[in-house]
């Protein structure tokens, strides 16, 4: 990811001085570097939060790293951009927010999909009020393939590695969740068994303002990316399809046949990961709130957690009950 | 829908013989007899019980008379095709199923849905094992506008009236159901609460199989009569959508639009209200079982009772819990 | 054709009463009036000009017979519904036009897909004015298969008898037309060159209106009968898509496939068979013009002779050089 | 022009390696230069041709100065990508060919849509064989909105300046054009009457292999950039939709609405831009020929020649009757 967002900026967002890579493999970071014309390259972030000239920091290191690195770069005085989850554990979170709070930083996290200009109309005309209230809300999110185990091994499992983007989007879209109820299996790759993960799941949703949801996932949807969603209200839908591969259409004496979707995050939400860098990166030069903050990246983390707990005791559970 | 029934016989099923139309009220039937050229119209239904040429009886009476019209119908030997639901109380549908096994007669429930093209294309793609295991199901079942209160009151509430035939879709589709759970409420006609009833609600459930399901349904949907399904499997998908009143689609510098949903059941599943019968007949005729059976009939019914108790206790309620 | 009227007037249009059939073939008059309950059966139509209770006459016979059937029925002084094409000769249809004038009786010509749902719909966009003026047309109107070729030999060849359908919706869609040039061959069935008949085509239109339209024929598209129109504006786009068999899809590895289109012309318009007979009925119980008068159902003829003549000589021909 | 290509190749095609940017008005040329980090900047071309390290030049000028610099850099013995068209002249256009063919380089004309991956599809499925041979062609090409004026007047005409991408792709999807008949007038801009314009038309091709086709354009699409293609075939049809602005669809009382689709060439076709330059750079690299050459280039311009002689003569025009 630290090479996406790299590219990005050096391509995409003029507006942003990229001014250095940090990388633990040196060598990583020097290519990319040399590909892009970027002069400074360092192994240990620290030195960076010394060099005054530097604003802001975005963070795409490992997970486990993220809430220290937070803490140190938050006191460094510097803006920060981190990749989600912010972290497994949610003391860690806290205390990674206290930094920030205390640093009187910007935080944004990396929720990317919020930025995806379909989404992003469906909200606009259900928060516009044109259709009434929302009522339900489905969320289609389905890998097109098992990710290989040994990422699987340490993803954090279903809730916390996938469903946390549809928790977002969830909350995104209609508001603050209440209560979950989740519901899976194994019912693709027996291997997932082993280490207690599931790759099939409905998560429903009740939130504050009384609609109610349904998140389906799947980790291996073989006709792609499914990536739709639905907000019904009172007068009327906004629904998100699906983008195509292509616009080709085959009509045979079998019937009509057209495209995959795209097969996987980077094709879908390519322009995604540039416009939440640049917003982000205006909100620090415009001194604006960022569009996601800590407590957006936190609440997605309590659902997950909310959502394993459904799972694990086999009954609806109140966001109240964790953190 | 009696009416329905015997316009769809004289016109669309010639195969059909019918011999005459009871209602207690008359001139109800007088009318509809006249209109279609039926000689013999009758109040009470047992005159026709004992004409020995009547060879079946097709019931769509009021709910809460089916069970003690059918026993008596299974009584005088004769084939039955019973409008859903069977009855509101478990104990009557046993009674009436007993009474059907122990004549030896066919009983079929009127799940017009089942006979959908495009619901049985889903299924056929799906029983074909082309796209592996079922894994997730999801039913969206939207009535254009909330009936009126008259009827509401009476309508047996949420699940008993409406989703029952999403129930029997969900058994069409992918198998048994072992446990349910429901949320919803009132976010569109406060008048229900008077009587306890919700117009939004999402059930979910886990199938015998392994796989998970959702129904969404809402009583008010205001773009038309929403009825789609998705049946997610191991290597791929199959899915239904929604009927169109027209092809038209209008541009303009808003963008494309297009017609409505067809408006109501009627329209939408007029097919299969002929289908369902000409395949009832058809039974009869060539001493086959129906294609809807009594247990069917009962096992929506129970899947009914379960989604009101889940929904009352807030919990997931096990069929095994019911009857 | 005859006995598709006869199904529908008894079945859907209760405020018609048909009280005889007519057909050379006794037989074949016969068991669709057992079918149907009707009484009278007659060989000649000469005995039902004589009857005074006969108020309107639906000609469904083969072409050649119509002109003259016309003239009959005007001076027996009865309303007449005639199948397209009303001849194949213009003075024959002149003829008949001066013998319906002169009786002062109405005159309908079957062109059913005026009563196209989408087809309608779309005219009323345009007709609006809402998307500006019209500008380009686009018919797309193609055959399932190659019907059989003994038919072929006798229909009239493309532009009269497959076109012609076309030519009245251009003209129902956008207005009179000015000039024709057409182009084609054949492509699909190499028999048809023994009798000169082409197999593929497209006619360009030039209207009154400054608009300029295309249609494009073929009598064999395997996946279905293709019909679909665009009335492209000044300021926006009207189209008319195909109905779809079902509309179940499925997504696999491949792709997403959906079903093909209806097959064939009675799938396809027969809600329209119906409509234009219960508006004929309407008018002349009402004593309204016909929707589609015999300078309608000459135009069309009119533009089939032109697109020959410009086929012939490979020029674009003016209406006014014709009849 | 010339600009978006310097961004693509710096941005997204690493194996270019850009050494220097020309333009007259030097202060554009050095902004640009400045913006990516481009070291060389002149204002007089021959200087770039004396530079033996530069192995191709990227053409993007004004359309009369094309021929006489391909010339120059043909003479230089440097691989050539020029925009379309390649000049107005027919005889310019030789000259240049002659010249890049005496030179032994390699030509390549910039028609990006044959880059764009639905038109693509759709000419892979026509090449297979798969659903027959080719009989109709439809491309519906509009344009947004009518260019201003002051480009209007240079602009080379409809035939020229927009049709030309259409016969290109005709070509590339169905083959030679052996016939053209062209209708069409000012519908929407009056203005263009003054200088003998069109903003509608319809032009209608006889090809090779029997086939035939028709293009319909307009200056003024309100809904969008309308760029849709069709090839109809003996055992099936290919076709090519218009991508979308996203993927929302809101339904309301009034049906479902859906965005407009990409406003411009730049957004549609932006991909197409940066493959058609770096499959030049292959072929220059691999030492292949290119995938349109110069006899493409010229072919369309033929065609908008004959184009141009039917509307005016008003009859179909051999294309061995140009040039």
């Amino acid at each position: 990811m630290g090479s996406v967002h790299v590219r990005n900026i050096v391509r995409h967002i003029p507006e942003a001085d990229l001014v250095a890579i940090c990388d633990i493999r040196l060598d990583v970071a020097q290519a990319v570097a040399d590909e892009l014309g970027i002069q400074r390259v360092v192994k240990d972030y620290h030195e960076l939060l010394a060099d005054p000239e530097i604003e802001a920091v975005l963070i795409a290191t490992s997970t486990p790293t993220h809430a220290f690195i937070i803490k140190d770069v938050a006191k460094a005085g510097k803006q920060i951009f981190c990749e989600k989850p912010l972290a497994m554990e949610l003391s860690e979170i806290d205390e990674a927010l206290e930094a920030v709070e205390k640093a009187g930083v910007k935080l944004q996290v990396g929720f990317n999909r919020r930025f995806d200009k379909s989404f992003q109309k469906v909200k606009e005309i259900v928060s516009s009020g044109e259709i009434g209230r929302p009522c339900i809300l489905h969320i289609i999110s389905r890998d097109p393939e098992v990710p290989d185990m040994d990422f699987m091994r340490v993803s954090g499992g279903m809730f916390l590695d996938m469903t946390i983007h549809d928790f977002d989007m969830a909350r995104f879209q209609v508001g603050e969740v209440e209560e979950v109820y989740a519901m899976g299996g194994v019912l693709i790759e027996p291997e997932l068994e082993e280490f207690g993960d599931i790759d099939t799941n409905i998560v429903t949703l009740k939130f504050a303002n009384g609609a109610v949801g349904a998140i389906d996932n799947s980790r291996q949807a073989v006709y792609g990316y499914d990536q739709r969603l639905e907000v019904f209200c009172s007068n009327g839908t906004a629904m998100a399809e699906n983008d195509t591969e292509n616009t080709a259409v085959k009509a045979n004496p079998e019937g009509f046949h057209a495209s995959r979707i795209p097969h996987f995050f980077m094709n879908r939400y390519a322009p995604c990961y540039v416009e939440e860098v640049r917003q982000f990166i205006e909100c620090v030069r415009e001194d604006k709130p960022t569009p996601i903050n800590g407590q957006d990246g936190r609440a997605a983390v309590v659902l997950g957690y909310a959502a394993g707990k459904s799972l694990r005791e086999n009954r609806p559970v109140k966001i109240s009950e964790i953190g």
